[in-house]
């Protein structure tokens, strides 16, 4: 077996075998395979798709080349999330939160932020004295203690994917179903979670533009959970404007705890975001049906236990509960409207980038992030606004603020008719 | 422009621009754009294909990316001839001398070989005393006054052509018709001539399997020349046997002057390859019909005026015109039939293997050529044999040769019933 062969199977549109796969992918992992051949070979799949044997091959094969978490010592069905990336989305701050106080174990890894997107990670570490960082046994001593954890990523999990990730970045490789599909299941397998919920973004801020794809890539992860004896279920959310009202990592745990706290004033999408994905993580824990699960979720919220088990959490992990709402950055910039109207939508890419600019997210991975800075929407889809009314805050501690300032205005886009309300929910699978 | 935003269009089926192509193969061959880069590109190219357009701008592309050849001071139409590439192929070494003696000038820049294919100028270089390294001016002024002069490549001729093609070798994307089509064409333009006729090989021991990828790839090629200002006419070619009788450097040119001191006893099919790609070469030369350009070929043949032409270009370049049927190995080994029957068919690829294990090619650039070592077929398809007749005579001053001799006796297939003559020329266009 040679790659030289692979690649040629491939290219004239023949499936490959799961041990041509394994192959591939242990060579690839140890550098004995060039990258310009697996350029080659991700451009045939790229073009030529794979098939669900194929691409659940492909994410067995990049869970074996790195470490795998036992949580098998946690009790219970131990379920995570995934969302695909989305601008001001604080929703694993959340549903954590709200599963942990219903009594299903989280024992969760996060990444950081890279972009425009920002990691849960970065976000709790912006709480004064929150750790991140715990070895396996506090991981799971805490877990089987508190129902939660939500930890970076420790061990050498999924190498393959994370060489495979950087070559498809500069291969022009990155949009393949089949390869989005098998990175992001390999990487949640490997962390060892029984059941994946996964909130598929879609829209103009996301990466699966219409709904015809985004389901696509649904049914991939799905048959991929089922070919590798993983429980997953999936939920299109809508990605045509940023979720919630804050971006950036402070404001973003803040607008958690205020939603906890008081979710009947949170904004509409973040609440059905939220609500739909602990459901269905609770469902696929518990086995109940939809109407229970939604009815678990919502008492949890009334009483405040959930709001009762995030403070539980950050103080668990060393965090200041009590520091939370202590924005404080040496600019506070009002940004007002340009014209009368309603509110037609608001590009969440220009959000993002507005955000990045001033340091709340990292353009290289060596950035260091500014946790204070971000931007608040004071006004959101749907609402109508009078010219020179405030639109949006932005926090800053730098001084050069105007690239920023001039995204948001352009991320406005104002219509006379009040515009229909868009559905935050586009599919259940 | 950005090489990303190439690779994105082409792997979405949209035709590259002019100026995109330019980009591309102008930063690659400067190192600009990484391999990775560029294989994800070129696999994108062999799946979604060129229109005529992109093909003739690559080729142009290549052209521009090192220097060009310029015959313009050697009167005349300058016509050049190309094959893809064939077991005993001689073909240049009779049509050279049979235009020039027809006035037509040849100034013919040839390649060394690699692997089972010979290389002309190796070919020339197993004569005494012949030297193929000659300066542009001697090049010219031998043209000028003999009509023909054979040399190797000088110069920095087509860069990136050589550059991609390593990379092609590598990464499973040879097999490209618009990529085969102008690497072949931008040499061709590159070394100056005004037309050039094409023998594309077609059969089992060529590159193009079947009649219709092998037409495919012609009229790629035509197109190319119709773009770029060059006449071009393409010949296809059976390659299910190897051309002729003599496979070897030496042997190939002993054969060459046998074909042109008497073309009755020549072996058929390189009879038929010889005038149909000298009457096409004549043709584009002169623009006389098919029925006049054959039969001043014949008569050319007939009356030994190409058999001189030959002799004098050998002297011209410092050949030895009286060595050249000086055979002379250590061993001189007979392979026999190891059957009764006819000869079906004869495997060009393993006749070419069995000579290349005795070191008649090479298998490195580095590897230093026997010019005396060879095989002579001396049965070929259509005859009958019986068991233990001479089929073929192997030239070897290496020991070993138990392994090429299985080749020649694997090579050769039998049958009972006299097998159909198969016509060496399959199509002209």
């Amino acid at each position: 077996m040679n790659m030289l062969e692979l690649i040629d199977k491939k290219k004239r549109n023949n499936a490959l075998t799961e041990e041509e796969i394994h192959f591939m992918i242990t060579k690839y992992t140890k550098d004995e395979i060039p990258d310009y051949q697996m350029s080659s070979m991700l451009m045939a799949i790229l073009i030529n798709g794979m098939n669900d044997h194929e691409t659940s091959w492909l994410t067995k094969a990049m869970v074996d080349s790195g470490d795998v978490i036992d949580l098998s010592s946690i009790e219970g069905f131990k379920v995570d999330k995934h969302s695909t990336g989305g601008i001001g989305d604080k929703v694993s701050l959340l549903v954590a939160p709200i599963l942990a106080s219903l009594n299903i174990p989280v024992a969760k890894m996060s990444g950081r932020g890279l972009g425009i997107t920002g990691g849960t990670v970065d976000k709790l570490e912006s709480i004064n004295g929150f750790h991140v960082e715990l070895t396996t046994n506090e991981f799971i001593q805490q877990v089987n203690e508190h129902k939660i954890a939500i930890v970076g990523q420790s061990g050498n999990l999924t190498p393959a994917d994370k060489k495979l990730y950087a070559l498809r970045d500069v291969t022009g490789t990155v949009d393949s179903i089949p390869l989005i599909a098998s990175s992001i299941m390999s990487k949640k397998i490997a962390s060892g979670a029984n059941g994946i919920v996964l909130d598929v973004k879609c829209g103009k801020g996301a990466f699966m533009k219409d709904l015809e794809h985004a389901t696509e890539l649904a049914t991939t992860m799905i048959s991929i959970g089922e070919n590798l004896g993983r429980k997953v279920a999936v939920v299109i959310t809508d990605m045509n404007q940023p979720l919630g009202h804050n971006i950036g990592n402070k404001l973003e745990v803040a607008e958690a705890q205020e939603f906890l706290s008081n979710y009947k004033d949170s904004e509409r999408g973040l609440f059905e975001v939220t609500v739909a994905i602990s459901s269905k993580m609770y469902q696929l824990a518990t086995g109940v049906s939809d109407e229970v699960a939604e009815q678990k979720i919502m008492e949890t919220l009334s009483t405040g236990a959930a709001l009762d088990k995030f403070k539980e959490f950050i103080t668990a992990q060393g965090g200041d509960a009590t520091d939370i709402y202590q924005q404080n950055t040496k600019h506070e910039i009002v940004v007002k409207a340009l014209n009368d109207g309603y509110i037609n939508s608001i590009d969440a890419e220009m959000i993002g980038k507005a955000s990045l600019l001033i340091g709340a997210g990292r353009l290289t991975k060596t950035d260091v992030l500014d946790f204070n800075a971000g931007v608040k929407l004071i006004k959101l889809t749907g609402q109508s606004v009078k010219k020179g009314e405030t639109i949006a805050i932005l926090y800053s501690n730098k001084d050069e603020v105007e690239a920023s300032i001039q995204l948001i205005e352009d991320a406005y886009i104002y219509t006379v008719k009040e515009p229909v309300k868009n559905n935050s929910i586009l599919k259940v699978i």
